[in-house]
């Protein structure tokens, strides 16, 4: 679907790009290793006679259910570090399979780790155990793939849990029909995944989480399977979809769901303006979060960030704006759009009213922001610090907080690195608040990489706790965040969940060190 | 805000209307009793000293806190039976208060039944405690009362659960807010009991459960205080507010709220439509829940609901289309619903393009819909069974599901009572689904009112489970649909719930029976 790496040359514009910015010359280049020269630890269990068909140990397949795609993650792997890697990975066709997987995990104390498309970036694949289990079986998912049925009328699929996002798209093409929910790891990751971790997809509002769009949810739990019935709505006592959504493998074991879909987009318009400063422009995507207009697509990006990105010269923010349907032309609500736009004081760019819509995949921003992670590949290889974090705040507290966190972020960076960048975004909006968005990029010293980020990790995730933000709008918590998770998070109802893992896995085995236990 | 009773010649021109449908003549009529007349159990359990001041013991309060509104509560009530009266009535004013009463009740195994407005369908608010406990405690909670605190930036407001609809709602009119929820017992239930029960409101599409518009929460446990973290979204694990929702005072009590408000609406746009079918209107509003329109109105009535609303003349039914908006005239999405709405066979009635918005109390649909409580009031006290049923299912299955539970209705009515009219609407679309309601009216034999409605109900739910549909879209579970709730959710489902109340209310004190337990 697009690019699958950076050319040699895009590599060498980028580096240019980045010497202007900040001196990376010197840098350690952190080069992956070759498979056969990967050491891995002994396996510490073996799996019954019986998975002997589903189970592997091979160095590869080891080795690459070791980590997930943080930064830290990514450092690890090209270091040829793989001492937690899995004493085993799983690889089960269907429920029956995984249940008695789960069975043996049970039984043997073994740690049972869900992987989907294996692009966390919170440490939610990793098999950290603290010496409290026997060993680890990673569980690959991916198996455990296809849409199984299509509801026309319903606009709904059930589609199973391994399916990755663009076997799903490429099913649902025929019916005419789309999830419409991409998440910046759309081609690598899975329903499943998604549903565990509540990924946030690329839309600005509306139906962007995946929560929204689960219908129903198959679960396989040590303790049993759990099928939650097929509605629409219902208001019959706590939604059982909403326990599993964000459950990140520590309570059950996603295998399919019945998903909401929508038709495929035939109508498109969109926008963008100019603003002086970062808070204007984001004061313009307040308002037009609280129009009921539900534009597809409204983020602000800050000066650097427009820059990285080719738009603009780096002197200006930007709004971006779009809409889409597949039932009506748009031009009432461009027309509105850019008239709040305005009003909120924007210089109108560029706007291209309402037209039909051409494939999907032809479209730039999908490319564009698809090919982050290979950005990302190419920086990592030349030995600088590049990552992310994000969260949410009300709009009340908006402007304060992102003054804050990005002082933070910019004091770490500082102090641990000596010079860096740090680039804005908003990447959604709500009526009653924003999801501000953070890349750093800073050179990284030999052997220290992973110590330096975690030290600036450190020090804007306390900033963001006591400023009044989550953790993670929509990374999810996994191991990296779960310190902070477990401040944010009501004791009494970290209490509650602890209790209700209890009943469905009374061992203990799922997922360990996620969420609770 | 509406009449507050029928008059007289109202009641006689609805007796005359039922009369030209089913025989009404020597129906036993069920006036209230007298206060004075009424006999109440001895209270079991007496307070501690140190809440004197927050406890009553008058059979007044008493009385009045022993039933919900369900049609067999209004006639027990009539019959002036109060065997399940609780023993004392509380009326905390704030949640140190209210941790105090419910320290006693673990204390002394005494059930705490929260109680908002009262306005519960499905015996919610009932001591029905099977011996189980030494006696049980009404908590009515509309003294912890009032909107805190206004936030204009975000559009949200901290507002305490005993605050009542019209209260509320006035509170927020000068800040140019307002919640924009009408459940059908607007006027006497209270935010908190919304919350609980997941109250859906009377809009059609979009925000209308209350379970969106919810930023955070505090609730009081037994085991101590929740307060989650105010936030547009987050992606940090399961959702803390969607366990509370729906918990029905089973697993703590909400004190206040966050809640997410919108501007007060200054455009409106409407059209009516007829359809000699119910389900060929049925399709046009699948149409238009699936368009990305987002009506604010988008109700079927089949043809009795039609005739009884006094709209029409019972031969058609109809579709109600309505758009609201606090930014932007709405002729381009009212041209497109009429658009939509003629293409599936519609027969346009009329249409009022976008104009400015009236003052709210004006609209006739509140008035109309809001008076249905009162309609029903004076039903039962002609002696006739008048009670209404709800549940929700996808399109797909929509019209077979539709006809199968209509027939189970009208063959257990013609079964038990002889004869009766099955009116029937939808009240919320979906683009996966829609939520039909069915209204019940048929002549009740003397001394067996309850008994025969219970018999209705139990045909009609069985029905309900078993085509698909849920035991309850926006009425709850209560007590008296716990028995096809329990089938409805998945039983491990119910397990985790159970064991994450022992972690809340470790002496399974609050609302037992409701849930769990």
């Amino acid at each position: 679907m697009v690019e699958q790496a950076l050319d040699a040359s895009a590599r060498d514009r980028l580096k240019l790009l980045l010497a202007t910015q900040m001196n990376v010359s010197g840098l350690e280049r952190l080069t992956p290793p070759r498979i056969d020269s990967l050491t891995l630890p002994t396996p510490r269990v073996s799996a019954p006679d019986s998975l002997n068909e589903i189970v592997s140990i091979t160095p590869l397949d080891r080795a690459s259910h070791t980590y997930g795609k943080a930064y830290r993650n990514l450092v690890r792997a090209r270091r040829g570090d793989l001492a937690c890697a899995p004493d085993l990975v799983a690889f089960p066709r269907d429920e029956h399979e995984l249940s008695a997987i789960l069975d043996w995990c049970s039984n043997d104390r073994v740690a049972a780790i869900p992987y989907g498309g294996g692009t966390s970036v919170v440490g939610g694949v990793e098999a950290r155990l603290e010496g409290r289990y026997e060993g680890a079986v990673s569980i690959d998912l991916t198996r455990i793939a296809g849409v199984r049925e299509v509801d026309r009328t319903s606009r709904a699929a059930l589609i199973d849990a391994g399916t990755l996002g663009p076997d799903l798209e490429e099913a649902l093409r025929p019916h005419g029909l789309t999830l419409r929910h991409y998440p910046q790891s759309f081609e690598y990751s899975t329903l499943g995944g998604w549903i565990a971790t509540r990924a946030g997809g690329h839309f600005a509002t509306l139906y962007t989480h995946i929560d929204d769009m689960v219908e129903s949810l198959t679960v396989v739990t040590p303790a049993g399977l759990i099928e939650t019935r097929r509605l629409p709505a219902s208001g019959a006592g706590p939604s059982p979809e909403r326990l599993f959504l964000g459950s990140e493998g520590a309570l059950g074991i996603i295998v399919r769901a019945w998903m909401r879909l929508m038709e495929r987009p035939r109508f498109r318009a969109s926008a963008s303006f100019r603003f002086g400063d970062f808070y204007a422009a984001a004061g313009a995507a307040r308002l037009l979060a609280q129009s009921g207009l539900f534009p597809s697509n409204c983020r602000v990006l800050d000066e650097r960030e427009a820059l990285v990105n080719s738009l603009g010269d780096g002197s200006s923010s930007l709004l971006l704006i779009a809409f889409e349907s597949a039932d009506h032309p748009l031009d009432a609500w461009l027309n509105r759009a850019l008239e709040i736009a305005r009003g909120a004081g924007g210089e109108e760019i560029a706007s291209r009213p309402s037209v039909p819509a051409a494939d999907d995949t032809s479209e730039k921003w999908k490319d564009m922001f698809l090919r982050g992670p290979y950005l990302r590949d190419a920086l990592v290889e030349l030995g600088i610090i590049v990552e992310t974090f994000e969260t949410a705040i009300g709009w009340d507290r908006f402007e304060d907080f992102h003054r804050e966190v990005h002082r933070a972020a910019a004091e770490a960076v500082t102090r641990i690195c000596g010079e860096g960048i740090i680039t804005s975004r908003i990447t959604h909006v709500y009526p009653d608040g924003a999801a501000p968005y953070f890349t750093v990029i800073a050179p990284g010293r030999s052997q220290s990489h992973v110590a330096q980020w975690d030290e600036i990790k450190a020090a804007v995730s306390e900033t963001i706790h006591s400023a009044g933000g989550t953790i993670t709008h929509h990374h999810a918590v996994g191991r990296d965040h779960r310190a902070w998770y477990d401040h944010e998070r009501p004791e009494l109802f970290g209490k509650a969940l602890a209790s209700a893992k209890r009943a469905l896995d009374p061992a203990g085995i799922l997922n360990p060190g996620v969420l609770t236990g």
